[in-house]
């Protein structure tokens, strides 16, 4: 049997001992757990970064991962904490819209104005319940740091074998937000900044799929692009290419696209055909 | 047998390789351990710093862990490297008061001037002993790097089973800093601020059964605040909470405490009954 | 048997989750791996400073450690992906340079001008492939991240067994850009500071069989420093030592030499005689 994983992402930073003691935790339950860091550098409370950095990694994990998700500006009020089993993968949040990329990826849509929250129903094939058996959570139980409390020992204890069925009460639909969709307006298509990494590169919500046929222009931050490079180094100073992640982004050669550009997160990108 | 667990603490930071030749240096000798990584971003050389984020994560480890602690501004000068067994942990460090706070916490008292350096006994259960066998050390011995050169090798051996009475000479006492206490005076709890987490909170050593009954009022920076939250998104904007220590801790809703006080570590906190 | 080790060295920062996705398919393919970061704060596209910090490090793992280098301006470029085995370590990188002072260490000498890039001769004991061999990728392949499409899974294949002959078309030399030697000229030693750590230390290229014989004087950024300290904290505020990898360190006690002395990597150094 291989060790089980668990993934800690958070907005802890790694500057005082809040992961090394949620490690402790874990591994005061789980001994064998590989622990790994997604990051710690989610801005504080910043929700939607939390979402996209999850969603972007979690695919790339053997089944049987468990991913810890504490990024939690509502810690110790009515905001639910929760464990989540989509089959192949199992994340453990509260429920305050983490996982919303990771449902629009397996298409749960949440309507209305990207960015605003509402609930969704979960799809059919996922598993979801409110953490609420307190047997599984570490004693005394803080109002400040569930992290530590209930989302380290309940990833622990399903690491161990414990059913998700035992943690708590079934529940079938989470918080989330609108994920921005890419649209199609006369043949031009229009997306959104998801995500600024730290190059500063911008990532889009545009897959390939989603652009016109033949010669195309990006437009974004009062700017055109001609046409798409293959590489970094492949075309002029500001350039578009199909990123890691399937999507249409933007980067600035050897500089910051984002400061170049004054564009971040929810800026709109215009694709227009040339054909 | 689960793996052993070794954790470091230092303030070499991360862009270099220091930590990362640690672990090549550890898991050269105990090639099962499970590394945990408290923070290596203690404010360079400070003691007290490093001494605080020991003191808040390793209650939280299993028993047999072995923490490292490298805060270290006398490397190679005349100050003693130790290893100290408290019956469940054992740390390895210079002795230059980085185990002040765990002392504190385990019923040694540091007499005199709060934050000051002088020699405290051991508790009667601790086994503490001054690291001069070198057989367990890495060679050549650097007068610059003794994280690499006898911290790291010295916990993997302990981590593989050598005894830590084979390691050097027993010694009794240890440098410690004096722990500021609280006191009360004419019914007013008088603290003080201990740490600032990466967020601004002011963490103080004012445990819940130190406050007066009833009603309160704190006292910080200039500020009053009445009365405790129970999460940061209760109450207005400065609060007031047992943090998840255990301890009173002042926060800025959504904005850095500590900032907005002007008060870091030190600062008085005074805790006043309004019954 | 022990857990293969694979360490990861990038200019990824850990704000994004770009190495969590590394792990997660190094993972998916090793789950026994003890993965250790030795730094991703590598300036972005820092080769220079990418081979320092593995070269420094790499001495210290057990044999059979793989490295697995990211720093990678030409990613999907004419730039090829290589693995590197020299009888007790294996490295996994693109051929670029990041194995110039791993080179140089083990005797290969690049000539020309120190700092520029020019083909190589491997060591006679070395084995190195191009990797080409795209059974062993994850798919689909991208153009801008093979770090985790490449370097991470032929890395996790290695650890699991496969042999490196099978990963690729077999190369004799490798692309690396010359480590500037110490000379002496009428006594003096003259080398170059080869790196800056966190605390601003200066670290040269001169190793103590490099400096004259007897008293010496250091000239470095304008200012002299009268003969060598054995610690931090001997000598005055400049000091000059041999450090921890055993060479001349320039450092500022309690401060930062490369601030004071305006001195970064390139400078250069002179020890002149006083005897």
């Amino acid at each position: 049997m291989p060790p089980p994983i668990i993934t800690l992402t958070t907005d802890f930073g790694t500057a005082d001992s809040f992961v090394g003691t949620m490690k402790g935790v874990i591994l005061s339950i789980a001994p064998d757990a590989q622990i790994v860091d997604l990051t710690h550098e989610i801005p504080p409370q910043d929700v939607q970064a939390g979402a996209f950095a999850v969603a972007s990694a979690y695919p790339y994990f053997p089944a049987g991962t468990i991913h810890v998700i504490v990024v939690d500006p509502g810690v110790g009020t009515q905001r639910l904490p929760i464990a989540v089993a989509t089959g192949s993968t199992t994340f453990v949040c509260p429920d305050n819209g983490l996982l919303s990329r990771a449902l629009d990826q397996n298409g749960a849509r949440v309507g209305g104005v990207p960015f605003v929250m509402d609930r969704t129903a979960l799809p059919d094939t996922w598993h979801a319940v409110r953490l609420t058996n307190a047997d599984y959570w570490h004693q005394p139980l803080s109002t400040t740091f569930h992290g530590r409390d209930i989302f380290a020992p309940v990833a622990a204890h399903l690491a161990s074998g414990a059913p998700i069925e035992s943690m708590g009460v079934r529940i079938t639909n989470l918080v989330a937000f609108a994920v921005p969709q890419p649209t199609s307006v006369s043949g031009t298509s229009i997306g959104q900044v998801l995500h600024v990494d730290r190059f500063g590169n911008l990532t889009t919500n545009l897959r390939s799929s989603d652009l016109p046929q033949g010669q195309i222009e990006i437009h974004v931050g009062g700017k055109a692009i001609a046409g798409l490079s293959e590489t970094y180094q492949d075309g002029g100073d500001l350039i578009a290419l199909i990123g890691s992640g399937g999507t249409l982004e933007i980067a600035v050669r050897n500089g910051d696209a984002s400061r170049a550009l004054h564009s971040t997160v929810g800026a709109e990108v215009h694709v227009i055909s040339r054909s």
